[in-house]
């Protein structure tokens, strides 16, 4: 293969780094590069080193924020009596999508995982316990585990539920069920017994 | 939607204006960035700028290069009497890729659409004409349209064959047939005429 410039190369292998990016669409991406004005190429390079110099964990739910505590950490409005706890900032966004969470959050940034040699010490587990440890006005009645029903977010729940038990918080964790729009009979059988077990009054 | 940074924000869009990323994906890449470790972030910062600043067109082929003229047109192992006619530059690398083209290129940066406003002169005709009309030793004796064979790829193909006609320069086009691995039986029919029409013997 002919090397027709050492810079492309350097962005191809830049883009396919990513995450689902294979050489293929890294090098469509790099060509696309080319072609766009030199001033939105720029706007696009400094966005990826602002990201570096301005992001930082809340010091309060260690979700990723620009300023010392987050804005939902900040909000008067929210309740802090409940806490959300999630695995990483994404799940965040996907649960105020919602509208219907009115709480604070937890940020655990990781989910214990023996087999990639993650454990409880890896993740934002101390941050949690220092929070509901600190005995101020805003004291916490429920805790919801809001993390992925995967076995490394059941073992998550699992450690979590032991080490919390002494704090006589109350510990929730999100329904396992059938997706809305989506059909029983594709349901595999653990999401159906589950979906049963959870079943709520109507 | 609570605003986390708008330094997220505008890596997010950013990400979303790549060809084919929606932004739910742009989250994801977004995401990805904030836990790389700054001089990774650095890194891909710059081979953006450089792109800029290192790229260039040859000034024969018009592909894009990091020198005045590029790597092909420099080779002396290449035949300069065969160009080969491409739309883009990644289709250089796609011809590359066989190993069996062993002439030069011409890349044309676009195609001829008159749907959406690009004329002969928006490409790089020009280019060709004046190679083609220039009376060194270098002469040209074939000239291979691959175009791609859509409408806008064939209306290109009429109106090359027309303008260079006077040259008296053979004038081939690449088959269009049934891909390699492929079914006769999910072939459309015009492409399955053009193969037909376009037999070989064997």
């Amino acid at each position: 293969m002919i090397n027709i410039s050492n810079a492309l190369d350097n962005l191809v292998d830049e883009f396919s780094k990513l995450p689902q990016i294979g050489r293929k669409t890294a090098m469509r991406l790099a060509m696309h590069i080319t072609r766009q004005p030199r001033q939105d190429v720029e706007r696009f390079s400094r966005a990826l080193t602002e990201i570096k110099d301005r992001l930082r964990f809340c010091s309060v739910c260690c979700n990723i924020t620009e300023d010392e505590v987050c804005n939902i950490c900040r909000a008067v409005s929210r309740k802090p009596g409940i806490i959300c706890v999630v695995e990483e900032p994404q799940d965040v966004f996907a649960i105020e999508k919602t509208n219907e969470f009115k709480g604070k959050y937890h940020v655990l940034h990781g989910i214990i995982s023996p087999l990639d040699g993650i454990g409880p010490n890896d993740i934002r587990i101390k941050e949690l316990l220092d929070r509901l440890g600190r005995n101020d006005e805003n004291k916490v009645e429920e805790l919801i585990l809001a993390l992925n029903p995967t076995v490394e977010g059941e073992t998550t729940i699992l450690y979590l539920s032991k080490l919390l038990k002494p704090l006589e918080i109350k510990i929730t964790r999100i329904a396992r069920g059938i997706p809305v729009g989506s059909d029983l009979e594709f349901a595999d059988e653990v999401t159906l017994a589950k979906a049963l077990e959870g079943r709520i009054l109507i």
